[in-house]
């Protein structure tokens, strides 16, 4: 009889958002849950919400698992701590949750461990150890992107976990995801966050001041990601610098194009580009989900 | 005692999303309401739903009317049939609804009515007979652009009315509106469709299939107006492009210069401008409402 990676505690290293929620739903389902954390009052807070079934501050705590999940922000996921690298236990299989896959897996292929590359997409709107929340995998892509060298069944205990949180499995190329993520997750935040900047004129304060009073849903929506995490965005615009360079230069001409029709009062062709554009968009939309997460859906508390 | 325009029937023409909200939200509260249709079918779809206590393709049909709304979309405000110009009944208090205030104030300031240009911004996802909610405009601004000659009796009146169904009422220069909405409504539709048209990539078959798997909820958000009603967003360009035109320059500069802090790697000042976005977001998000309206909030049915 196989031992299964269930009979096992499975580390999570990092009570954040994906870490945290992680953990609640990996308790639910009777996996022991072991988290590793940096700071001693995280540690105590994450003990308090019961994020774990032990939560340390010492890296000691992850030697008894046989599965390790990195849910730490890319540039720790691309330069950890040395004493969290020496700590991960020998032959464990070891996953991230980074959003760019392609420089993560450079990183972590070669190692004491069997590394798989992977990416759970969920809301990130909230951060921090008080940001976890049950069922948030649920009906969510999660992606992995092996590689030639990636060991099968490390793969397929991943899936496995992906699996009993509800989760969508996808596998793809590492560059692949990373230039289908650009286009749709990181080029779209500096798209939104132009928004914001250009709709705060200041060369007409009467016009600002109107601005703000008459912005509505279709404001809000438009500009919601460009108003989230600076910090997270920063990092996907760094680690994903080519993809979203490309995608901006593709955004790019696809604006002007549009300018020039409004510019040339062309105004059939613009009717026909945003006729596409409506046949295009439920193309995008993810399935509709009776299980969306339960938490806060976006920063500002509206739809 | 005076008599007030309650006291007689209110017109609508046109009974769209607009048209069909206020029919109803006006019978709610005891007024009259007389609504001149286009088309048979639309008119007998009205008496069914009850949008008007009498509806007709008769203009004749509007000449009890003290108060008259023409709830047209823009092309028709603009270039209004000789047959409806010639019954509106002489006297008259008229507003619009036009999401754009300085062409639709000239062409009818002139006339044997009293107008009161205005806008009542509420959502347009749904378009047609069948559009018409009660509520819509609980808790929306509705802004009158006053010229110099309009009659302060004329305007109190639309505002009595804009207020009756709950509307936040304001004034502002016709100007100045169309500046405002060009920044906050009307470009920020190409903004949102060129992202969708940049998305659409065919170069590459695995990752437009790879894009429309991972879309999620912030990719479906900033897509949502761009994906909208095409005639919609081509009539707002058309007639308000010299303030669509200063918008997108305005844009194509803040989103040129993101661009370039990633091609030139200044991580650190690309996170500062991320954060005075974060910052900006709550100044132009409208104020929390708990009349929300009860219609479909958007074309997908999504939040």
């Amino acid at each position: 009889m196989t031992i299964s990676w269930r009979d096992r505690p499975v580390g999570i290293v990092g009570l954040g958002l994906i870490g945290g929620s992680l953990g609640l739903d990996l308790r639910q389902r009777g996996i022991d849950v072991r988290a590793l954390v940096h700071r001693p009052s995280t540690a105590e807070r994450a003990r308090q919400r019961g994020l774990a079934d032990q939560v340390d501050t010492d890296p000691a705590v992850l030697q008894p698992c046989g599965l390790v999940v990195l849910a730490l922000p890319l540039d720790q996921l691309l330069e950890p701590p040395a004493a969290l690298v020496a700590a991960l236990p020998a032959g464990a299989v070891l996953t991230d949750v980074g959003s760019v896959k392609a420089p993560v897996l450079e990183r972590w292929r070669q190692g004491p461990w069997r590394f798989v590359a992977s990416h759970p997409m969920a809301g990130t709107a909230q951060a921090g150890v008080e940001a976890g929340v049950a069922g948030l995998f649920a009906g969510r892509p999660w992606v992995a992107t092996p590689a030639a060298d990636t060991d099968p069944s490390a793969l397929q205990q991943v899936r496995e976990l992906a699996e009993l949180v509800g989760a969508r499995w996808l596998c793809c190329d590492a560059n692949q995801h990373d230039r289908a993520v650009a286009l749709i997750s990181h080029m779209p935040v500096l798209v939104s966050a132009a928004l914001l900047e250009a709709a705060d004129v200041e060369a007409d304060g009467a016009t600002a001041q109107l601005a703000r009073q008459l912005a509505s849903s279709g404001f809000a929506d438009t500009s919601r990601i460009g108003g989230g995490n600076p910090a997270l965005g920063t990092l996907m615009a760094r680690h994903n610098r080519d993809a979203v360079l490309a995608a901006l230069g593709r955004y790019r001409q696809h604006i002007e194009a549009l300018e020039q029709l409004v510019q040339q009062q062309r105004w059939g062709e613009l009717e026909q580009r945003l006729s596409r554009c409506q046949q295009l968009r439920p193309e995008f939309l993810p399935p509709a989900t009776a299980m969306e997460p339960p938490g806060p859906p976006a920063a500002d508390g509206r739809r």
